[in-house]
């Protein structure tokens, strides 16, 4: 099955942090390997492309599952409501793709390690 | 030589943010072992204690060398700015004990690799 990993960001006015976001994207992209036929990152607001418009992309690459991963770190609004919503609109339109909302980063088990090796 | 962690976060008006981070600090301090004499955070605003009353806080419990470590996505003017400032302050108060600021997380090598942990 196609899958495509889709970074979503919040995004920013500061251009420079939005452009972090698409290098990280690059790098997640070669660190991916065969495991993803996209990896495309989109914004919530503030930058391009949108949630719906990245998902689109996936699909229009081929996706038949579209991994949504929120590069967020703590559990608020945006990751709890703006961001489903986001994708539930986007589902509506595409029955036929699996769009799945991955665990946001600040909530993953291995957080607190990688805080460990930043700080050595 | 005694060794404190600091992880500074942005601080949120949602306290259930805060909390998130509070036990995140909690979660490293038992995966530090005995790396760290002290393992706390602090926040840039909005919550408590603030940086320099977490760096206080490190000293007074021991430390001679303290690691400030922002918990943040990208290098935007907290970082590169208003983090370092409020470091430089307590440093002048301080100067016989160490006090480093660690890469922040967003811009850790293996942030590309958490995040396909994240998504599989």
């Amino acid at each position: 099955m196609n899958r495509a990993l889709l970074i979503v960001a919040h995004g920013s006015r500061r251009e420079a942090s939005n452009e972090e976001i698409r290098r990280l994207t690059e790098r997640v992209r070669a660190e991916a390997g065969s495991s993803y036929h996209s990896v495309i990152c989109a914004f919530l607001e503030l930058a391009d492309p949108s949630i719906p418009t990245g998902i689109e992309q996936c699909i229009t690459e081929g996706a038949e599952e579209v991994i949504v991963l929120p590069y967020f770190l703590s559990a608020g609004r945006h990751v709890s409501l703006d961001i489903p919503q986001e994708v539930e609109v986007t589902q509506r339109k595409h029955p036929g793709v699996r769009i799945r909302i991955a665990p946001y980063l600040g909530g993953a088990e291995g957080i607190s390690g990688m805080l460990l090796d930043c700080a050595r």
